[in-house]
């Protein structure tokens, strides 16, 4: 069942603030089933957001609308679907007993334009937003057609979706089910994977497709069809990749490259540590987004300034006079000193120049030194990154992942 | 001068991606002028991106495309533009040379996939990407209509957006400018702000607007409108406004809290560190994600196990066994220990439950104490964050550096 998705909102047109809403609803549907047709976004304008519902219902039988029903003046979705569906205001005191609870639970206290948020279209069927003050919406458009409103704020959003949507959808459509296997590739370039895997894109039955999704230094390979009859034939296309790709696959689920570490970190029973210079506490931000990483993570060190890499890491002083705070010997001892320091049996270390200053003709920003330990194997390894800040952080952090991760799967 | 966007490929329609091309590419587009209408996400499918190409100028005069215009057979972009714009393929020894320049920076190997990027369409204008090899196609629809195919890996994006697309187009069209003030609010709700503002929106002149965007505590408030010949009549605005705003305004320049704290810890010639738990080093990380943070930013010690917090900040057994890892005592001790360590004038610190496990009756996931502290003053506040832990810890960071922001504004 194909479905469009419809974000509103001034501040996603100037850019103001990242859509993230569209990728996370994307990935739930598609997971369940769902095909997402398209994705647009609208400013907060009756006629704009009117026009896209009109298309919409021209190639889809779902619509979903996020954003755009807070209780500001800026917020005009609801008025407008009244408009849309010739539909009038009316109060619901259902509504208003859940704002109370929510307001309650969070010791706010109730005012008028909050309580407007009680008013809705007479046509919609109301669903309680147990998570915040601005109801769903459902509108059946005919037998076989339905607009969903929803809050844009993002936990709202995913709340609602989970809970109330999702489910209403999979009970009143039928769905194919569409199937994938992901790859991670680390090691080529995204041609050369293309030149090697030709006969293979050649052979693969017509309803299979296999797109490539590459970023800083891994490729994301994803096989995929619909429909589960098509369960078997997806398994065999699997094995047969596998067999071409041999050593530079480094994992056939999809998961992060932090998943992955948490996954074999627990597995081979070993805990790790961190050092970081450039990367700023990014490496430890990601290994600790991984619920459960406590377990094997035991902590960081960031160190922004050649004192404390001195003070705390007991880097030797003449070693970075000699070879500079960004060179391969200061990031070994970093490693050995922050995996002695936090007792792990693993550490990764970065040091380098993430700009826009600091960088030098012998060592340019983007210049970065990553050290990955476990016991007493260790491998240092200096990556160019490029020239913007962020870019550097994240490419470095990645890097360092990487580096780790393929010395952590050779290691028993 | 209106403006469309149209993001291609499969893997933002299914969530494997979040598009943050989109909001760049308008934040820069608004800046200079532009009016972006609408973004729109469309799959690898040659019928969809037609119909967006088609729609899209019935609207707009400029189209930008990005993504689908890699190596791989997934990437189709090229084709349908020649098809759409009845152009044939030529080959151009440009592009065939800029490709060669940039694997050579790149110690890569040309093979035939990359080489084929240089077949560009007949009726194209074509700009070289001196950062990627896909190049950028400016296609001329008619004498004011132009669609610019450039390509989706966003700092090859960002280059040519800066660099080439937009001086280009900023030449050849002439745009009205966009006026906005922003404003960081905190301690009041959406609903109230918009009560305290209700005059002030009803008395606005009618080209002029005002927009909420809320964020766990922070409100950014917007105020715009077009046309230079507004500037002064918006600084009007932007005076009335602040006098009604009084001490719920954090800053009247739109910053971010980390850029905020950077540039007054700057003014105030004071250091920081940090001391993260259940942050797990996202503090650390947005600081030292502004350029020019190694003046003030010392470093952060990442404690994620109890023993960490003994042996490296010194916290005294006996305080985490009394009041337990997350509790007001346990934050102050690392607050001061971590100032101690560092040798900073200010500290953050950080102790809480992200979940999912790790709650108890008493302290459940989302209970969070944060200290922060600048020499002999401090403050600490407990929150209760949420349940998700990617939520909480994004929370939690929010919520120090506002903390510590606000200490921060009331020291001189």
């Amino acid at each position: 069942m194909k479905i469009e998705i419809i974000t509103i909102g001034d501040e996603i047109l100037i850019g103001q603030i990242v859509d993230t809403n569209s990728a996370w609803m994307s990935a739930e549907l598609t997971k369940n089933g769902f095909e997402v047709l398209k994705i647009e976004s609208v400013g907060d304008n009756p006629t704009q957001i009117k026009e896209a519902i009109n298309l919409g219902f021209e190639h889809v039988d779902i619509l979903l609308l996020t954003g755009g029903i807070g209780p500001t003046n800026d917020d005009i979705t609801k008025n407008v679907l009244c408009d849309y569906f010739q539909s009038s205001l009316v109060f619901s005191n259902d509504v208003l007993a859940n704002i109370l609870e929510v307001f309650s639970n969070r010791n706010l206290e109730l005012n008028e334009l909050t309580r407007n948020q009680a008013f809705v279209p007479e046509k919609a069927k109301v669903i309680q937003n147990k998570v915040g003050t601005a109801p769903i919406l459902w509108f059946n458009k005919d037998e076989n057609k339905v607009l969903v409103s929803m809050p844009g704020v993002p936990f709202e959003m995913k709340w609602v979706m989970k809970n109330e949507i999702i489910p209403r959808l999979q009970s009143k459509f039928s769905s194919e089910q569409y199937l994938q296997k992901s790859f991670m590739i680390a090691g080529i370039t995204e041609s050369k994977l293309a030149i090697l895997l030709k006969n293979f894109e050649d052979e693969l039955p017509q309803n299979y497709s296999l797109a490539y999704l590459p970023s800083f230094g891994i490729i994301r390979l994803r096989l995929f069809t619909r429909g589960s009859q098509n369960q078997e034939g997806l398994e065999k296309q699997a094995v047969k990749l596998k067999q071409i790709l041999k050593d530079l696959m480094l994992s056939d689920v999809e998961l992060t490259l932090e998943e992955l570490i948490g996954k074999s970190l627990n597995e081979k029973c070993l805990t790790i540590s961190t050092a970081e210079s450039c990367t700023g506490g990014f490496i430890a931000h990601k290994i600790t987004l991984i619920p459960g990483s406590s377990n094997y993570y035991k902590g960081s060190i960031v160190a922004y300034s050649n004192q404390i890499k001195t003070n705390i890491l007991y880097i030797k002083k003449e070693t970075i006079d000699k070879f500079g705070a960004v060179s391969q010997e200061v990031v070994e001892e970093m490693a050995k000193g922050v995996s002695e320091l936090f007792h792990t049996d693993c550490s990764i270390a970065v040091s380098g120049i993430a700009g826009p200053d600091g960088g030098t003709d012998e060592k340019p920003v983007g210049t970065v030194w990553v050290c990955t330990k476990i016991k007493d194997k260790k491998v240092s390894v200096l990556y160019h990154t490029g020239r913007a800040r962020e870019e550097n952080i994240s490419r470095a952090t990645n890097m360092a992942l990487l580096q780790f991760y393929k010395l952590l799967k050779q290691y028993n």
